[in-house]
């Protein structure tokens, strides 16, 4: 009950000086920095009377953002929080509806967080590659992929608000890329974000859950793994790479990736949890939104065995299974999500990570 | 004293009940949301069996995205903070070499806090115009636009850090439009943004001047605004505009903008702060950054005569001018950034605005 204790003991501690318990958060230091990266250098020399020509000048791009936040009394391990497709740092803060997200929910838990704008993305727009973005009209899509519903519907029992301002929120939360998805750039900046802030432990979300695993492989301080609905980016083993799984979902099928067993018995070294959420199809079903996501959580547990097989310590959670129903492809931002910050908190206790 | 009697007040809450004075953040709320924007709609109906199609389908974009905290015990005025050209909020926060911005030196000293991106930046990347992004070598040309020196040369006084980390760090803090800058559409977001939070005082850098001059205009919730190194954007009435500063810098000669009257005349019912650093030229010269800086101040200077002419309380401080050397176009987070807010501190304590 460490964990318990140091909050009590922390609400005694603002009570004590009238500070109003549950509502305040108590930072030792926060702040912001530009992590990894990479630097072009045009050749030439620069010429202070022509300072717009390129010639000897330098870009630097591709790296990662952070800010970060550290409460009194911290715990040992921060989280680092890494996002998904087409999001940013903001999927861990303030929820659609104004409720607290992650950040806030596992600052006042005592840990530490660092909330991390991939390569590309957010305030880490510069790119060492060109790109163009356009407004696509396809937020009736995400509705749908995402699991709020099958649009215009909402699922009976989803964990999202049904008020249009919420939509709208959740809507304007994404961000373009403003240059490719590169994994390998992604895990390499948060690689070397763990060797700029020492161990810790990793939250990924979706696409993040690929560069996720080799951040991992990459730098042995990342304590664990917590990812919420990985769906590509599964690593296997040479010669245990699974059937590519069959899908009705707009990717197609879901195919495994190989690497060395030497990289895969990395992420035996480590606990790792995965949590999927509600409206996942158990059988094969044209319902496109619920068969993509079947497949990404077969994938999982396929992914699980291996690794458990291999002498590691993996566990994927289907919601829906522990009685916890309706969550979405954002189970941290859901209605529910106090709960699924619970589960959490319970696992990081039961494997030591709390401390 | 009373901005003093309340810091000491809190340190001596906190040093009571065994949290570090000075060291920590008691933060009563904190979060972020997209703010202002609009909407594009492509006609036809959504069809769930071909949901990547656009008819039917929505895109959000051209909002604002604020991140803000509000300690205990804040004063009545939040300051909200808009970012210059090719910034982000990231402008605010820890300094190139790690030292606390004004998000943190104004949190701790019991100010609200609003950290913008603006439309089409940062983490409100959703831009309802398409935009290619390509990386231009042109670091060397926005260290000396910026005038932390000529480059390679560093201005002799300068109040920036002289370690390649610290100019790295400074460099990868831009990040790219994704989509054309809309000055109108920044005022409106920003408007948006104190109608929602209420009455307080807009801190502006550089290309954010022009916006905050209108979004004063356009909401009488800004009690205030200090303005660091404004360069285009200054606006008269009509038949009093004056005639262009002719400038060697590489934006060319410098305009005023007119509007009308009645718009005017709300920009004299606020107090108005304008500060400029150093190394910026008295006379004209071939050296265009300074000179491209002298039609700035002189601009700045005409204006805010024009604002007191008609009655109104602007006020121009060349820092030099005071005794306070070396600084770039980046007072805020410059090396002596602790004297430049006790300098905006003193004005907002003069001004009864941080109540």
């Amino acid at each position: 009950m460490n964990k318990i204790y140091k909050i009590t003991m922390l609400s005694v501690l603002l009570a004590s000086c009238g500070l109003r318990k549950q509502n305040t958060m108590v930072i030792q230091e926060q702040g912001s920095f530009a992590i990894g990266g990479t630097k072009i250098f045009e050749p030439g020399n620069f010429d202070l009377n022509n300072a717009l020509k390129p010639q000897g000048q330098t870009f630097h791009g591709d790296h990662a953002y952070a800010f970060y936040q550290i409460p009194v009394k911290a715990r040992k391990y921060p989280l680092v929080f890494l996002h998904g497709a087409g999001q940013s740092k903001k999927t861990w803060e303030t929820t659609p509806d104004g409720r607290e997200g992650f950040q806030n929910i596992f600052l006042r838990r005592s840990f530490g967080v660092y909330l991390l704008d991939q390569p590309r993305r957010g305030e880490a727009g510069k790119s060492t590659v060109a790109a163009t973005i356009t407004p696509n009209p396809d937020e009736q899509f995400w509705f749908t992929q995402f699991r709020i519903g099958n649009y215009p519907d909402y699922f009976p029992n989803v964990q999202f608000p049904k008020d249009s301002p919420a939509l709208e929120q959740f809507f304007r939360q994404m961000t373009p890329n403003t240059g490719g998805f590169d994994g390998n750039m992604v895990s390499d900046a948060v690689a070397q974000l763990f060797d700029k802030i020492g161990e810790g432990i990793l939250i990924t979300h979706s696409q993040g859950g690929g560069p996720g695993w080799f951040t991992a492989i990459k730098n042995d301080k990342v304590k664990a793994i917590v990812a919420y609905e990985p769906y590509s980016g599964f690593l296997f083993p040479k010669d245990e790479l699974p059937q590519p799984i069959k899908s009705t979902g707009l990717f197609g099928e879901l195919k495994g990736q190989e690497i060395p067993l030497s990289d895969f018995n990395k992420l035996t070294k480590i606990p790792i949890a995965i949590y999927y959420g509600d409206n996942i199809a158990k059988e094969p079903t044209k319902v496109w939104n619920k068969d993509h996501w079947r497949s990404g959580l077969e994938m999982a547990k396929i992914w699980a065995a291996t690794i458990n097989k291999h002498g590691g310590d993996a566990r994927v959670v289907h919601l829906p299974e522990i009685g916890i129903n309706g969550n979405t492809h954002f189970p941290f931002s859901d209605l529910n999500n106090v709960v699924i910050a619970d589960l959490m908190s319970k696992w990081l206790q039961e494997k030591g990570l709390d401390k």
